[in-house]
């Protein structure tokens, strides 16, 4: 199975000249797939109705004639400005119900019939007339969905709100799960609620909560309504949209993955923080992991981006390094945004695989050379035994909380604990609501501030058996509803844990531990024991020498408890207590990947790096220059 | 007299079962009296004209029958969604006319008719039908006003403000108030005033004292509605509404404590910040002296609040010695929010009497702790021998105005003069523009830009029968109406203080006075003698060697005006020299209450501290504990 | 040719009594112009239509009886309240489409019908009656144009902007310019466009560069419209508007200076900064290249302004030196923010000639002082050697840019190159896209970022006649319409230069060049050599050893290239490799200006000065007291 490697490709913003060199480079940079028509919909539709697919044919053909796949796009990403004007429904209204006004992109209310109907109808004319191109080897719904627009507050929105919560709950329901008993919230109609505008202080959480689920399924239709039509006039063509990394809260991934053959996501690392390389990882497992398959990167710059406040170029070879470690971790192709770089738009200080200045560029070279590396390479199956539990219901209900800390990010806290595994070099997946845990050796929940029925029981059943379950601070507080549990924190997980969460502490400087003495920081549980056994208590405050880290033999397996956080390099002396998987060593952001008989050695800082490399019976000296990679078999 | 303890009690968020274990665990608290009915409204009054008093109605029965006394809400403080929904006047608007939506709580524009229309409705129906009962003992009328929202841009306050100023002014005597021959403000009809909304530059600073007045006005009109139902209903029954503390500057509450029966305020103190305690005690001086008499702390978190960007929880003790502060400070009664802490809504992190982990805590027994102490007490009687003066006008004036500094703040000035006197352990009333002064050694105004003619002749006359006067930086610059004196800063009161002061300079950097060379900072008055004397001169700039500090002779009395800003401690050793008062020597920030035969010492650090405590001809070592709270008798 | 002194005078806000004291202290203070009725309108119109002179007509009278002469203004710079009222069109909106309203200055929408009808019925008025008067000597029109409002969004800009680009452009052109196939942005008709309001992500540079020009022409069609109706009655009458310094990004004043008599501008320098006098001195020698003939200095603060976050007050000698520079800089009027102190209103904090404290003020003083001392002076002509290129358009594309660097900002690069001059006591001139730049040796063009074809063609023929042309990074980028060149940067001047630049690197830290190893910071571009030689090498990063600083030889003259950015003492050293102009040595702020004959030596810092004063063959050792001005003679 070949490597997928290319870009986007906007060609309407060239003329028919730069249409044939850039055939001829593509060649010479191995491209071998485009995505094209990702912003077609003004040119396809002049005027309601009206189609104009001359442009968009020719393109097909000649991208055919030429050897490169298309992933087609659907086009629906930016209507055209006639679609704003024309009706009034189009536009999105902010909190404040003030119109988000045409003039960028993604400016539509996802719940706006007339978008709705003008974009069936724009793919249904799209498919129909490419269903057959041999070209057209897979569809691109959309484009980075809830990227620009990933809320709105209008009267449509309200309404449909309503439909949607009617069809899950009756009104007492929503009373009882909101708790609207409290500040004089409660409904008598359904007519009553509204989306949470601008108000005077803080909304209902249960409402915020239910309204994050309802605009993630408010999009989710959008695509399913796109991938409706396709699927039945292309049943065999695998159909994508590309998603927006771990940093992207407004959709439920997880839920959007069960529709969507091919996962694909656009990378788009801060090359100026030391912590991208590691955080880019994780974005890699956790998008592989949402269907436990292969994967596209989907978009990353050739070089610089152009939207954060300084935009420095990639150094040599860092570009090439980022491609790599997403084959590391199992990725299918490797694309960029975009072929050439603009001239015009808002984008145009955005770097493209040939820049401003021409394929005589250092960038073009880079990209002419991982083409070729990619051409003699297949796609890697990664395995690994270490899973991280991942729930968006939790996130949203953990972050909109009025208290008792801002500290308390749940992706910080994902992100402190996935840490100590890329550092490790131990292959980490990500798990979900209704995953199967049975091949991992360790499950980790690092700030389950909700438990899902479902999952308390998969992991119940999971530690019984033998599995390790580690679940971090501020854990079990709420249930769906985002109710606090009557019967106290940790509820149907205090057997498997051992212990009671009696309070908690807030801290605004720092407290220790008993275990090496490691400063934690930003939160103490204050915990009972039951069955467990203490392995580090507090050393300071009113709840010194109470429990701080437990541990809990449960059947067959051992369930622990981390009661506080701690910065990374203590983190990492107490998982290292814990976690008895051995890893392999390497400079700090020197990542090593094993996976089959593959070695991928990357190294993602800016000096020269030589170290020891061991691993089963190997160990043999490295010297790996500044951003360079080097693939090696076992 | 009993000393009053409870909370806040919000059974409807619980099920009847609750309800009785309530009952229980108040008695094991020593709890007589609960705040009931405050978020009623949408209970009470399911479709717009129909009651349901059957929850309420058990709940004053379940009260009475186990001796807890009930201070009944009139539930106004939330309307009902269906109320905001169905008339258009009720939600406020921001200051760009955009809707305050329904979804929080207090989301009701002062001057909406039909929130008015329906609040008179519920309380008349309320106060009818519970006249009697047997366990009503107070009122408490709406919840917290101006909290959330505290003013409104519509049309219907439009309408409203200039009936109220056409009440006051003829349109000759606005224009001429406000100065509207600058910048062609000038207006020819009553129709052309509208409210301060989202303009180009700054506004008339006239029209925004007057806008904050009508402001206040209106507010204290929606509590004089339901006051006087009330009390046609029950003439004997005292009425109160909760007051929000110095920080809250939307309210007059000098104005409104007139038509109050007790004062009553919520209490949040920020336990991570060392000024806290000097500051709470300061706003219980304040509550305790606008009617002179004994007040109540209505509210305050029985450990952790929610709202702060951390909440740490208080620690063990420190309940009980902000609790006993009140009490030393004049309070009749000490009371939380909430009794028992919710499990949903936006306050559910916000702590409880008995909390989310139940009555084995550390909260639920401190609770009961301070419930057994408060029995055996009685409210304390308050007297103190300095006074400082509190203006609403002034503080809205002053910090409105286009320059001349953004560190000329009216509160941070009271507090700077406040805090001498708090470390000293000397006891501080509050005084206003008609109190009487004549049992005070020292009266302080520490900025006192606008001056009020009737408290200028209080004034003159206090000192010439024998007190001293103390009066800060930038004082005297402007009348009622913030206009600057045309005859010069310090206009009537310039014989007064033996001065004229004919500019000021403002400091980015410091500069420092003869007397002991101390640093000033913020502000320079430039001063020019006549009668008075200098008691410390500028030791830099090009006012170097002109007055800083000033002493007057004055009838019997003296006048002293300090022309500059100080820190903390650089004020404690100005002030020592003008006081002298003797105060009571004790540790940072541990407090001495003396009043009557009472002594009360409050260690508000978080160490033990040991001090030789001496007064009168006593003298006697102390160890008090960090948090601990020491009673005597002389 | 006398000097103009004088202030904006407004009697409106006292009484009559106070008038006659005005035309005595204006003797003394040898005030000879005022600039009256510039607040006005809501005094002379009380209604539509009907006019009220009589209190003009009397000011008038008063003052040409006391031989001052009258800027009339023509009080169009705040309308009356009741014409916000009347007519919906009047007041701006917001990017959200929020009504900007009434109670402040300056809130009219620049395009609205009613607000213009009105304003030319006023100025016909008022131009017809004071025609003839004694008094008038200038036309004060309007006031600080776009200071409080520069932008509107609502309905009537839109299709006054429609019609606008259809004067310019057809559909095609605008599509072409602006890129519009870029983000489905492809307009069919000109109803689809709209101003750039609030939208999801960046709005189009193209139309947003457009919206700025069509703003900065909406607001000169303002001024223009006046214009004409007074030269038509007043042909022999200067006219003038204050313009608002060089931090006034939304004007295009050269445009704007073709229709404008005499220049004036508002001088607000920040005294507590050290780069003030030099950003001072930058802004009068823009003002005067406006037209290359003296201007006038139409506001200062005769001590502190009221509207910063702190306002100190100027320093005895301060205001002096200040109006000093602007003499030496080629002023022919000195005249400030206002005659009298306001006691009421958004500025009565703003100084006034005559202080809230009167006359006996070291203020007035320092005003009598300085109006004797310019009696015995006249206006210098200034002539520079060096010329500075600006353009409006350039600067507004350049930072309305998503990327690549929010350090790249347009004054704050034509300042780090005006500093080495105004050190070195070096006079400088500003040139514009059709200047003449034969008189000079060197220019400068510190951050050309778009390239103007027919200044293209001036500064190529300047460099063969024998000029020398120095540019700065990130330059030659965009063409008119803000479209990179396709022929890559550069262009058309890339034979002038002699080298390509192929791309750029933007430095969060900081890199250092050969030439005495200067730091360089912000910025590096990536050049290649074509005829031009390396002045300096960049030494580390991956283009370590690539030149950074380039010369060029064209024929007679030579192109330098300046690819990165340094703080001001490290360009001090670069510039002082490449300019050959001898300066004057000086203390650090202390400037000294020679014209003709006159040398003046202005002390801005705030401590005496000794320094050896070299020119010429002249030498002589200078002691200069803090804020003090020296005037010689050569």
């Amino acid at each position: 199975m070949k490597i997928i490697y290319g870009a986007d490709y906007n060609p309407e913003q060239w003329s028919k000249e730069i249409w044939l060199e850039d055939m001829k480079y593509m060649k010479e940079a191995h491209v071998n797939m485009v995505n094209l028509n990702i912003f077609g919909w003004a040119i396809l539709e002049p005027e309601e109705g009206h189609y104009d697919f001359k442009m968009l044919d020719e393109l097909m053909d000649l991208l055919y004639k030429n050897n490169i796949d298309v992933d087609l796009a659907t086009a629906t990403a930016a209507q055209p400005a006639w679609l704003s004007m024309k009706y009034d429904d189009v536009l999105p209204k902010d909190q404040s119900l003030n119109t988000i006004w045409h003039g960028s992109r993604q400016s539509y209310c996802p719940n706006s019939p007339n978008y709705r109907r003008r974009a069936i109808a724009l793919v249904r004319k799209i498919g129909e007339r490419y269903k057959t191109h041999p070209a057209l080897k897979m569809w691109h719904i959309n484009n980075e969905y809830s990227d620009h627009t990933h809320i709105c507050y209008c009267d449509n929105c309200a309404r449909s709100f309503r439909l949607w919560l009617e069809s899950k709950y009756t009104l007492e329901e929503i009373n009882e799960r909101w708790g609207t008993s409290f500040w004089s919230q409660k409904y008598y109609h359904f007519s009553e609620i509204i989306p949470p505008r601008q108000t005077s202080a803080d909304h209902n959480p249960g409402l915020v909560l239910d309204y994050k689920r309802f605009m993630s399924d408010s999009i989710l239709e959008l695509y399913l309504m796109e991938n409706e039509i396709l699927k039945a006039l292309t049943p065999d063509i695998p159909i994508s949209t590309n998603f927006m990394g771990n940093d992207n809260k407004p959709l439920d991934y997880y839920k959007w993955s069960n529709s969507i053959d091919i996962i694909s996501w656009d990378s788009y690392p801060d090359i100026t923080k030391t912590e991208s390389p590691m955080n880019n990882a994780l974005t890699h497992d956790l998008m592989r992991s949402l269907k436990q398959s292969g994967h596209i990167l989907m978009e990353q710059a050739p070089n610089q981006v152009n939207w954060r406040k300084r935009n420095p170029n990639k150094r040599p070879g860092e570009m090439n390094t980022y491609s790599m470690q997403g084959i590391a971790h199992g990725c299918l192709g490797i694309m960029f945004f975009q072929w050439r770089q603009s001239l015009k738009g808002a984008e145009k200080f955005h770097s493209g695989m040939i820049p401003h200045n021409g394929v005589e560029t250092r960038t073009f070279k880079e990209v002419c050379s991982l083409g070729k590396q990619l051409e003699n390479m297949t796609p890697i199956e990664y395995k690994a035994k270490v899973a991280i539990y991942m729930d968006y219901d939790c996130w949203w209900a953990l972050e909109y909380e009025p208290g008792p800390s801002i500290d308390m990010k749940y992706m910080d806290s994902i992100r402190s604990y996935y840490s100590y595994f890329f550092h490790h070099n131990i292959p980490v997946d990500f798990v979900f609501e209704n995953s199967n845990l049975d091949n991992y050796d360790y499950v980790l929940a690092p700030n389950m501030y909700m438990i899902k029925e479902s999952f308390s029981q998969t992991v119940h059943k999971y530690v019984k058996n033998g599995g390790q379950f580690i679940l971090g601070p501020f854990s079990g507080i709420v249930d769906e509803s985002d109710s606090v549990f009557k019967e106290g924190y940790l509820s149907t997980i205090k057997d498997l844990m051992g212990i009671s969460v009696v309070g908690y502490d807030v801290l605004t400087h720092s407290n220790s531990i008993s275990y090496k003495e490691l400063t934690c920081i930003k939160w103490c549980d204050e915990i009972k024991l039951f069955t467990a056994d203490s392995i580090a208590d507090y050393q300071s405050d009113y709840y010194k020498e109470t429990p701080a880290v437990t541990i809990n033999q449960y059947g067959h397996g051992k369930s622990f408890y981390i009661g506080t956080c701690f910065n990374e390099e203590e983190m990492n002396k107490l998982l290292s207590s814990i976690i008895t998987i051995k890893g392999i060593e390497s400079p700090y952001n020197v990542e090593v990947i094993t996976q089959g008989d593959h070695v991928m050695i990357l190294n993602h800082t800016n000096i020269d790096q030589m170290f020891e490399l061991c691993f089963f019976h190997n160990r043999s000296n490295i010297t790996i220059k500044a951003h360079q990679t080097i693939l090696l078999k076992k």
